[in-house]
């Protein structure tokens, strides 16, 4: 079950239509650090101690700790992780981590070897643009179809013996390839494995989507998420409008044309559910989310060497008890 | 249980003192390809199809896949999973990556969710030369403390049903900093990690070094090995000569100076493994075996911030029924 969440949000997603429901937000994305990566993990750090701090929980009582960020080698969460002294697991899924760890987590949990298990991720649009795509200081223009990375962090606790919404069921996704080679276009790179995952997960549980009262992709963005409703109502899946949304729009005003398609980055999804959907599943909202969190697999190595964009998506279906 | 393993290894690789135990040998480390991640994502995906092969099973019947290299994203391993269609998580704990994957393979066998789940691994000196440290065209000399990165690939595949070698348990381990900025020292950045997870593991299941036949750290070279007994000794733990020993140690011919302290790279503990120590537990040479994968935890952009190198390490202790 999920004891607790905490959500830490850059400037730009605290002043977002969802940026009162953040932990803490963030008036300033360098805070004084030497560099953005550096920031980006002692807000990783963060996000893990406020989560102990609202558990009233130390380290030493937490068995397991398993998260991801964007950046190369997972530069911030593990730096973030020394100064913590809790077993380990480091994932990467891009922009799908955060649906990985908690799934893995989970895992953990039903084996029966571990009791308080933290999923955490980080990402900051400073460190992942530099990295993709181009470092800020060229002043590169941005192309329309491109999404915003998602500055912050945010932590979960899964308990064996506390909270009030369930891990129901996952699913698993594929790494599928639909042959998309623009860096700037991560929702058409995305959207296949969601669906990939999306109709892997109904129908291996034989469910229509209306069995949930949310489905939330991590960060298709608007133009992604269209697709994807193509993509479903081709497959006569019917997602529309009332049950199905995502992350990438719901963080950003993206009637502004200067945020592009929404929102992106691992901390998307995260900051999303944890600062916003688990207390609509609190004060019963919602009882029944699916959570389908969406990962583009590029390198910057991948994309200088012209090769398409593979892309992988992670369900969680979430219900309170 | 492991029910199979491969390995393919590089042309340095093939001949070394282990040589002769690798499944498959190469003669050369680009085979035509248009780059080296490219080849590494091929061999990748050839270790698992290996694996398929010699089991007499097709993608379809396999649950889970589970695995990671070096590169950038997980470059080699997400475009290698792109070809076979079925459910994969990636990891990331740099050189302890195999262990990581086997840990959380068995967690999942255990939890009863699935049945086959394959761990795979790989690593290419040049992707990773170019990657960490200089591209191979600057020639830039080596450094006496260095290690040589392991080309090759592995897979393993557990089975709830078959195989006579057991995952009896396992540690997961924490991320440990001794403040060692050296890019070229890995064993120096990594030992203390090992030492950690050895002596977290001995004291959670109250056992001595000597409980097993063989105790087997990943990557640590002849100095980090020799780091490991040091620290084992000032804490009264007796790991000698006997009992202990180091994959990147086993691979190469270190008596040769061009090798520097051996052999590094995730493929190091999954081509020692799968090739020689699971034939030798297969053989009855060994009934208990631990392995402790271990990771240095840089990337480019940490070390060019001028940042210490943190390290982890996993274990696992192997046994056979």
């Amino acid at each position: 079950m999920i004891d607790a969440t905490t959500s830490i949000a850059g400037p730009k997603e605290s002043t977002g239509p969802l940026g009162h429901y953040f932990d803490k937000n963030l008036n300033d994305d360098l805070l004084g650090q030497k560099s953005y990566e550096i920031l980006e993990s002692k807000l990783h750090a963060s996000a893990v101690l406020l989560l102990l701090n609202k558990t009233n929980l130390k380290p030493s009582e937490i068995d397991l700790c398993i998260g991801g960020d964007l950046n190369n080698e997972l530069y911030a969460t593990n730096f973030a992780m020394r100064e913590l002294n809790i077993p380990f697991l480091g994932v990467y899924a891009a922009c799908a981590s955060y649906g990985l760890s908690i799934i893995i987590g989970a895992n953990f949990i039903e084996s029966n070897h571990v009791q308080r298990v933290i999923c955490s991720t980080s990402s900051h649009f400073s460190t992942a643009e530099r990295q993709f795509r181009f470092p800020l200081e060229l002043g590169t223009p941005r192309a329309p179809q491109s999404q915003w990375t998602t500055t912050g962090a945010g932590a979960m606790l899964l308990n064996t013996l506390k909270g009030n919404i369930r891990i129901e069921s996952a699913t698993i996704g594929k790494v599928v390839d639909f042959g998309v080679k623009d860096v700037n276009d991560m929702g058409a790179a995305m959207a296949p494995a969601a669906f990939s995952t999306l109709s892997a997960h109904l129908s291996a549980l034989n469910r229509n989507p209306s069995y949930y009262d949310l489905i939330l992709t991590g960060d298709l963005g608007k133009r992604g998420a269209d697709l994807l409703k193509l993509l479903a109502k081709k497959n006569n899946l019917k997602i529309d409008g009332k049950i199905y949304s995502d992350c990438g729009v719901l963080i950003f005003n993206t009637t502004n044309d200067s945020m592009g398609q929404g929102g992106s980055g691992t901390a998307c999804a995260t900051l999303v559910f944890n600062g916003y959907i688990y207390k609509k599943l609190l004060d019963k909202s919602y009882r029944r989310v699916l959570l389908i969190t969406t990962g583009a697999l590029l390198s910057k190595t991948s994309s200088l060497q012209n090769q398409t964009i593979p892309a992988i998506s992670h369900a969680i279906a979430f219900e309170r008890i």
